[in-house]
């Protein structure tokens, strides 16, 4: 594995086992601006990849709390060189509002030589340029518990108050054996390091799979931060983690419980009509080039049980609670079609 | 991909699409002797790598017809350099009937400087050391017709005289657009020549699935040398041309009719416990570094669904007609069930 290739969250090592880098920008955006930068909207903007599963985090409660005139979002494509995430995507190469053609300007204008790694999400400081914050877990919880004065009407509570400790723990379990767990198995040094990691990566699957037998949501009756959180590397998993990082016990298809819960997500707004399946596989397979020297991009795998019935109704329980669901994604926002075969022409994932 | 990590059948390339090098000893051991090498027990040895799915039908095709007393067979290990495979099994790592330590010496024996692919399976004239033939697919064809004499009592008629005609038309189909189909999806050296491949591959299999779903062998009522010759390269897909070459769109556990197919042979003395599952995975991912530089064998996939019922009795067909299965190998040939966990203590697949 070189560093070239890989964004800096990707690329740190220790000995032969893989450990992720977890220094981030960490001041907070909040509704007192007691760390000096305020809620306020249309000030800031979410940079993200739809192919990098944190920031998939991201633009689904972005979009599940209906935040999109107050914050705006700017789109990096799926792959990039060791300069980081690029607006490829843009006309010239070019966000729009910050006027930059990668994200590791707002980086550079908040530090000149920032010694860090350059990642997604990032919330940029539209007048200054400056990144305020790219640490993606306090992010979306900062979306849901600062931001509520521009919630969507029947937005979601996706941290309440009184799930936080069950959920702070169940998220915990989830990002160390599961959000990373893939990572860990993929970018082992060794054999050993691997086993290890497959084997603690299928221990918290098989804990996932008997927890959500009996349950539609993770903790409570609906949707909250811990779903997305999980989602995230779910929706990866066939596509990329089983194959590309050797996470091959079985596919997600081939767990009952966790593949209808997987569906039962993707098939509720804001889930399935955010992922890109098209810029998930290239991301990996085209910047990893040291997992994959060649660069091809699988054809697989079909994509088409994502949309079959998934019977998770009969455990209880609702998406929204008392809420309801967002509408379609505007027409800027929308997946593509042929990058997602679930996508119907109004941005959603056809009933 | 680079030549020194391939066996030469494997590095033949021709722009940028896989193109297998065909060129082989073709001389053929014959009950006449025509070319000079008649048939007579004892004087040849078979030299295979269980890994290997060409030598696969050679291990399969002796064990249906009890040839074993007739041709002894040698066995090299899973990995290889660019001096091909070696008998790094044996002790002292040296075959002990043709004291070689790889089968290199026997093909340099037959030819100095021998230009072509050093591949197995192979047959070695032991009292000359020389390499007969290396002509993978005459090799099974010609046990089953020219050794006639030492077949065992109820051994099979793995290539029935009135059934050829419709058997070298199934077979002509299977070998390039599935066992070689593979391949040419693996090997593909660009973005377009992958995508063509794989397409390609997966034509063939629906076909196949639908072929089967009313019969339960692939030409005929019984097992025939069609059926050998489709079984190794599906013993080798999920655990190894799903992810490592690519072959993605399904799992062959995901096509119903193939899995089942597969199943069927499995559990039928000669197939499943020829199948090394543990050689398979490491020959592939530890040989092909430029498909795979860690050369990091995966874990998975889990492999209990082989021993489950298949139900294809049904079809109506029987394994072995008015023949017999075999029965258990001798303890010298027989499959560690550390590598193939359907292994009894008698090295059967355990019913």
């Amino acid at each position: 594995m070189s560093d070239e290739h890989l964004t800096d969250r990707e690329s740190d090592y220790v000995a032969s086992s893989y450990e992720r880098d977890t220094r981030y920008l960490t001041s907070r955006i909040t509704r007192d601006g007691d760390e000096g930068w305020p809620v306020e909207p249309g000030r800031y903007r979410l940079v993200v990849a739809r192919a990098c599963p944190w920031a998939n985090r991201a633009i689904i409660v972005r979009r599940l709390l209906g935040l999109e005139a107050a914050l705006s979002m700017g789109i990096c494509g799926p792959t990039h060189d060791a300069n980081s995430w690029t607006f490829d995507l843009d006309p010239g190469g070019v966000d729009p509002v910050l006027r930059i053609p990668r994200i590791k300007d707002a980086y550079e204008a908040r530090e000149l030589g920032y010694p860090l790694g350059i990642t997604v999400p990032a919330i940029v400081d539209v007048p200054s340029g400056k990144v305020v914050t790219n640490d993606f877990a306090q992010i979306t919880l900062d979306l849901s518990t600062q931001w509520t004065d521009y919630h969507r009407d029947g937005a979601p509570d996706l941290y309440p108050a009184q799930l936080r400790d069950e959920m702070d723990e169940v998220m915990h379990r989830i990002y160390t054996e599961v959000n990373n767990g893939v990572y860990r198995c993929g970018f082992a040094g060794t054999q050993d390091a691997y086993e290890a990691s497959y084997d603690r990566l299928f221990v918290a699957l098989d804990w996932l799979e008997e927890r959500l037998a009996g349950r539609r949501y993770l903790v409570g009756e609906h949707i909250t931060e811990a779903d997305v959180r999980l989602f995230t590397t779910l929706a990866r998993f066939d596509a990329v983690y089983h194959g590309h990082f050797k996470c091959n016990r079985q596919k997600l298809s081939e767990l009952p419980v966790l593949w209808a819960y997987a569906r039962d997500l993707f098939q509720t707004p804001g889930f399935g009509d955010t992922t890109d399946f098209a810029h998930i596989k290239r991301h990996y397979y085209v910047v990893h080039k040291d997992v994959n020297p060649t660069g091809i991009v699988p054809r697989g795998p079909d994509l088409s049980g994502w949309t079959r019935p998934h019977s998770r109704e009969e455990l209880g329980g609702s998406p929204f609670g008392e809420g309801t669901p967002p509408g379609p994604p505007s027409e800027g926002e929308r997946v593509s079609p042929a990058h997602n075969p679930a996508i119907d022409a109004n941005g959603m994932v056809r009933a």
